[in-house]
């Protein structure tokens, strides 16, 4: 691959400071949220980290719970979307220390609590994939299934989990 | 591992030809879809790529939209999951190039949108696995997870997603 | 990495035997469930084991079917969560030989059928991240992400699948 001397280099030219960024955009990573269960935030393998399924959990209180579309505008839910990108991130900042360290959000998973006729699940989880792009920019492209599910835990409206790779 | 100039001699011995096989077939993959939000149709890491849900659409419209079981018969949303597998293959091959380097159908999600009395998803879902196998052989056989899902983007009846490790 | 005369003392000191572990706390790794379709139970790529989702059955039966909340309790749901990861052990079982190869129970995806006012998804899939930190200890430890899904193949309560990695 490449050699030792060269890698500072494609650092400075290719990598954005996504922490200084996360501040500069004004957005604050919260206190990691405690697991709702006996599971760990995030289990690393090799250079991947699995990421629990995290809710739109702030101060210990799910944000907007109840079926998207029914009990939560859709605009609500995208607001649900963005808090857990920022709860998945505290995580994995807890576990890696430094989120400069992420080469690449690689996949994210979307659940979204809905009703048989609802269809607008990308609009929901776009906010979450539109937040990861405007901080990571391109290392924030990633692949993603989104889905509409019956119910979530602690009737959250919104579930996002998510693979990533850092070095 | 196995040096350059053993490569070819394991290629021709145990490996099919995937893309002649697929027009053997009379199969075409159809031009790549757009993905429905901010989001990419495949993204590599390693070797392993991972695909985002894809949804059963043809020209740019829903094949089938609605609950397997209610709106739509088992038989059409079989169809529907074949649609899908088309749908993968092209956001594979736009990513990869040639569908040649394809080394293994590694896992697949499988989700129907389905009513809570609905037990056969894996008739639905056997549908993709059997193309899959169809098309690559031992290649293509994969392990999968099925469920039913309260509804999916676009009121498509079917969405799948992969990981597929490649050369 | 590490040398390999230090291997078999990090084992030692480290490792549990799990096959023994198992036998001693009693539980049997049942006979592998067939699958419910054209797909294998676990698909290899390099250290990791993707496990296909897993039903609650014995001996061919459905042991709990139908709506966690409605036609099943919270305590028959977490029995059926014990059952999957029995049959998931021995899927892996059955493809690795040994369970003492076990390096990290990576990931688990937990889907509970239920109704759009359940919440208690965690209470279901802790049964069977417990009963994985039970046999397993620090190595059992993984990343989840629990949902509730319309309605499961078979009409099953739970379905588990499962990243792991081993040696």
């Amino acid at each position: 691959m490449s050699s030792w001397w060269n890698r500072p280099i494609i650092c400075f030219v290719n990598k954005i400071n996504f922490e200084s960024r996360i501040l500069d955009l004004g957005y604050i990573i919260p206190e990691a949220p405690a697991p709702q269960g006996s599971y760990l935030p995030c289990r690393v393998v090799g250079n991947l980290a699995f990421m629990s399924g995290v809710l739109p959990m702030e101060a210990g209180v799910i944000s907007h719970s109840g079926i998207v579309g029914v009990d939560v505008t859709l605009d609500e839910a995208r607001a649900a979307a963005r808090i857990c990108i920022f709860n998945l991130l505290s995580n994995l900042k807890a576990e890696i220390g430094d989120l400069n360290r992420i080469e690449a959000i690689v996949r994210l998973g979307g659940f979204v609590a809905s009703a048989a006729d609802f269809g607008d699940h990308p609009v929901v989880i776009n906010a979450a994939s539109d937040l990861l792009v405007e901080i990571f920019g391109d290392v924030g492209r990633h692949s993603r299934a989104a889905v509409g599910v019956a119910s979530l835990p602690r009737n959250a409206c919104v579930e996002i989990d998510a693979i990533i790779s850092f070095i």
